[in-house]
């Protein structure tokens, strides 16, 4: 399996799973700016999740660069990875059509927890493929940001029910800490000598 | 025809019809977890469809690399198996919506035939444009999973009146045989010397 | 503007026009085959505006491969076509809904004509930009398909409102006339001596 | 990162938008040739907005062209514009359907001046990851289309509340503006001995 097939597939269902995402926010019946006013939780949802999604789409694209072969456990690993990823429109939909309560929460939640893990396995598979000796597995080190985002995404599950705000404060940020440019990769690729 | 072109097109349209599926899944009214549970059999029927489009994606692109040239003849074949992979969220969301009752179950049975036959002829309009000595109709060999598939999905649309939870076992069933990594083409170029 | 990303955001948008006009088919509400009978015309619609989608992208691919410089003429030229390709889905919808009732079938008859004239249009700028002794004038000869087809579009819009069936007759049968393979490009390349 | 990829996501994040713009033109009920009336204001809507997205699709890929790496924060920058553009099926439907009133013209030409503002931020990205003596730096030259769109939303904006006609006026002088080819990209790179 070419590495550029699994890239342009990737690339394509990231794309639309980022942009059907903006069809939950429904166009409101009235026509005073006012009549937007329902829909705004629906639209800070959707800058939540563009966030995460472009957040996947930038670190799908490092990971597969460190990588050289694309093995049939990869290619469903991956394949395992935009399941979850495309059941973000749905569970953001449910969360800003129903203004962040608890139960549509703890769903976000829970399909960041399940991608944060597919992700993980992705990574492993990759790993395994190219040896411990690689270069994903020299540019990850400790790689505490994805042993951490499991744990959050946990706490911010639980947290729903008692202190619904604070699941969305965690989402959030997780989001800001992904956000900060992780330059692991491009320095160990740098250290290899490779041109990024 | 380039089969670069040929490649992104059926990915571009694959990709599409993956990720629209998730659309027949709609965001329930209510804000409780319960509100989930009619939305599950849909979800179930998601994930049966996703691991099928996810095969065949996968397997397209392993025959398209095992072929050469793109005739005119294969550039339709080709859009007719698109053709019938683009009923599939359509086929998926009645079934879902419906519980898996018969009638849904024997159209989505019958999606997957058309599916397996359309595939069965852009593999045929292939050997043919490469010559029946051709890499791709060495590493099909007998070809008894392509031959199986169409008898099983047939069993399984008649069984709908009879038997209904059998027609879900075998879809489930087929989708698990050609999850089992199918490693012929790899395995035939390898003998070839080409590189994978 | 380089011709390969041109290729790629055209192949994008026809990819995602065919998808989403399935869309149009609505999943109906009732459990029991008898429940498809409505939705027959809309699929039969569909089959029609698949063939003609799928014919525009051979031949936008066939058209593009025989030029070699992409103006900022034939990028809106190209766009143009698009915009008329875009409008299949409303036109397959409206026309399915309605049983292929005159108004609709009319409509639909004018954005097939509208697509032919921008295929055209985009046919002469990139003529303008290539020569006149260029690879694409040589291959194209009288193009009596190209002058044919909007005539016969035409006649069919008129015709709705006398004969309603014979507007589906002729859109059908320019559809088998397009679908039969043209060569004309193939053998202009060969003998120009190029690579196809 | 690279570029190619960069070029691709932005391909197919764009192509989806113009595509799924369509959507909003929802089928009418009637068959008769009136009852596609009440759709002509959201057909013009989708006019013009079809328009801006081709414009924005063909000088982002000069703008990258023109640019030789892809820093983080070029990244980010991309993705902000992508955001803004990901609202314009949102705006225009909503325009579309309340027949050009002045609360959803206030909030395209917001959608319009965002959009324009993240264009912006994204040139000053690249100049700046490139240097001040780059080719788009030297391309750019004044920018006045760059400068002058963003005030000229804002005009259009305020004046939904006085004249609600002239804001759509402005939309569509401005669309104009951009159409007629801008050719300082070109001439730069010819200048520079670069083939474009």
């Amino acid at each position: 399996m070419g590495k550029g097939r699994l890239e342009a597939f990737s690339d394509g269902v990231i794309a639309i799973i980022i942009t059907i995402m903006v069809l939950e926010m429904k166009v409101p019946h009235g026509d005073r700016l006012e009549s937007l006013l329902p829909v705004l939780p629906v639209f800070l949802s959707y800058v939540l999740s563009f966030i995460y999604v472009g957040i996947y789409w930038n670190n799908h694209h490092h990971m597969l660069h460190a990588s050289s072969r694309i093995s049939g456990g990869v290619l469903w690993a991956n394949l395992y990875l935009l399941f979850w990823l495309s059941l973000f429109p749905f569970a953001t939909g449910w969360m800003g059509e129903n203004h962040f309560a608890a139960g549509p929460s703890a769903l976000y939640g829970f399909v960041l927890l399940m991608a944060a893990i597919a992700y993980y396995l992705l990574q492993q598979c990759i790993i395994k493929s190219e040896g411990e000796s690689s270069l994903l597995r020299t540019a990850l080190g400790q790689d505490w940001k994805g042993k951490l985002s499991p744990l959050v995404y946990l706490v911010a599950i639980v947290s729903t029910y008692f202190v619904p705000w604070l699941a969305q404060g965690l989402y959030l940020a997780m989001a800001l800490v992904w956000l900060i440019p992780d330059r692991r990769i491009e320095r160990a690729m740098a250290r290899h000598g490779h041109q990024v």
